[in-house]
C-alpha cells in the first residue's frame, strides 16, 4: 500500500469521525430546540472541542480548525442542511447510524492524541490521557453547553475507557519498537472493534455499590 | 475628527459595552441569589470571557484584564455597588436599559475580534468567528456558570448572527481596500443599528421545523 | 528549621490539599452515580482544575500534572480505591473529614498562586485573583461538570473571600519587605485558621437584600 493511499484512508476516517461528532452535536442542539447559532456552536464544540482542549494543554497553535478553515465551512453547511432536512422522526435513526463513524473516529483520534503527546516526550499516562481527551472531550463539552449531565460520565457505556486501553496499546507497541504505522493501526482496530462489540452486546461498566 | 477624539469615542464605547456585559452577569447572579463572590465571578466571566477565549485561541498574552487591571477594580466596585443598591424591582428595568450599551458593545467587539484575527493573517471565516466569540461567548459562559441553557443558543433572537454578518461587512470592506477606520465604523454601525431594530421589532430566528 | 524540612512540610500540605480536592470530586461523582470514567474526570478536574486555569491564564507550560505525572497515577488509584470502598453511609463522614485538609490546601494554594503571578510582575489584584483561582476554580469546574450551580457562588460560606484576603496578606507583607517564606507562612496560617473558624462558627456571607 503506498503512503498516499494510507493518507487517503486516514483522511477519510478523520472526516467520517468528525462528521459523526458534529452530527451528535447537531442532534443534541435540535433536541434542545436551539436556533441555528446554537446548533452550529454545539455542533462545532462537539466536533472540535476535544482536539482543541488537547492543543491548549500541549500549547500547540494554530488549532487545526483555525489552520484548515474548510472544516468550519463544512460544519456550517452540515448544520444548515441538517436543520433543514432532519425531522423528529429521523433523529433516533440518525443517532443509531452515526455509531459506526463515531467508533471509527474514536479509534482514530485516541492514538492520534497519544502520538502527538509522545512526540513532545510526555509521560505515557499523560499521552494516553491526551488521546482520551481528543476523543471524548467534545462530547463532554456538548453536554455542558446543553446543560445536561455529561453522558460520558453517567451512561455506564464503555467509551472513554476503550480509548484509554487503546492508547496503552499504542504506547506499548511503540515502546516495543513497532513502527508508528503498525502501532496506530493496531490501536485503531482494537478500539473500533472493541467499541462496536460493546455497542452490539450492550456492555455496561460496573455500577458503584453504594451499600 | 482627530485621532485622539476617535480613540476617546472607542474607549467610551468599550467601557459602555463592557459595563453592559458586566451588568448582565451581575443581574444573572442576583437572580440566582449568589453571594458576592459568585456575583463578581459571573459578572467578570460575562464581561471578560469572550475576549479571553479569543486570546486563548489566538495565543495572545497578557489578556487585556491582566494587563489593564483597573478593569478588575471597576468590576469589583460595580458588583459591590450593584449588590448594595439593586433591588428586585429594579432588575427588569436595568435589563431593559442595558440593551442599548449592549448593542454598542456588540458593534464594537465583533469587528475588533475580527480585526485582531486578520492581523494574524487568519482566514476570513476564522476572523469573523473570533469577532463572534469576542462579542457572544461571555454571555454563554455566564449561563453555563449559572447552570442555565445558554440564552444565545435558545432564545431565537438575532444576536450572534448579527455579529457574524457585521464581521463579514468588515472583512469585505478591508478586502476592497477601504481603510481600517471606515471598515470598523461601517461594521459597527450596521451591527448596532441592526441589533436595535431587531430588539425593537422583536425579530425571531426561524424555528426548526421538527415535523 | 532546615529548608529541607520546610519543603517536606510544604509537599505534605500540597498532597493533603490536593487529596481533599480530589476526594470532594470523587464524592460529587459518586453522588451523581457516575461510572469510573466520570469519577476520575470529575475528581481530576477538581484537584487540578484551579492550578491549570491559572497556568492557562499566565501561559505557563507544562502544567504540573503533565510534568509530574505521578499525580495522575495517584488520582486513578484514589478513584479506584474510593469507588470500591466508599459506601453511601461513609460519604457524609468523609465530606466532614476533608474540611481540615481542604482548609490546609486553601491556605497553601492561595498564596502559591499569588506568588507565581507576582514573579511575573503582574499587578497585585491580578496576583491575588490568580491565588483565588488556584484554590477555588477546581470546585467550580467540579460543579459545572456535575450540572450543578457552583457551591462556591451560592452556599454563602466564606471560602473564596478568605483566599482573597489571604492573598492580600501575602502581597502586603512582600511589599513591606518581609521574606517570601514568612509572608507565605503568615498568609497560609491566616487563611487556614480563618477558614476553620468560619466552618466551626458557621459564618455566612451577607445575603442580597432584594427588597
Amino acid at each position: 500500500m503506498t503512503s498516499i493511499s494510507i493518507n487517503s484512508i486516514e483522511l477519510l476516517i478523520e472526516v467520517l469521525g468528525t462528521l459523526a461528532f458534529a452530527l451528535s452535536g447537531l442532534i443534541a442542539g435540535l433536541r434542545k430546540r436551539f436556533d441555528l447559532v446554537g446548533i452550529c456552536m454545539v455542533s462545532g464544540v462537539t466536533a472540535f472541542g476535544g482536539g482543541t482542549l488537547r492543543d491548549v494543554i500541549l500549547d500547540r497553535r494554530p488549532f487545526f480548525w483555525v489552520e484548515n478553515s474548510y472544516w468550519l465551512w463544512g460544519l456550517i453547511a452540515l448544520c444548515l442542511i441538517g436543520s433543514a432536512f432532519l425531522k423528529s422522526k429521523h433523529i433516533d435513526f440518525t443517532e443509531k447510524a452515526i455509531q459506526i463513524p463515531d467508533a471509527l473516529g474514536l479509534g482514530l483520534f485516541a492514538p492520534l492524541g497519544t502520538q502527538i503527546a509522545l512526540i513532545q516526550h510526555l509521560d505515557p499516562i499523560v499521552a494516553v490521557l491526551m488521546g482520551v481527551f481528543t476523543a471524548v472531550f467534545g462530547g463532554i463539552l456538548r453536554d455542558i453547553f446543553c446543560n445536561e449531565v455529561p453522558k460520558a460520565f453517567s451512561d455506564h457505556q464503555p467509551y472513554a475507557i476503550i480509548a484509554f486501553i487503546g492508547g496503552w496499546v499504542y504506547v506499548i507497541l511503540i515502546h516495543l519498537g513497532v513502527t508508528e504505522l503498525l502501532s496506530s493501526l493496531t490501536s485503531f482496530l482494537s478500539i473500533t472493534i472493541f467499541r462496536l462489540v460493546a455497542i452490539n452486546r450492550n456492555w455496561q461498566l460496573p455500577k458503584w455499590n453504594a451499600n
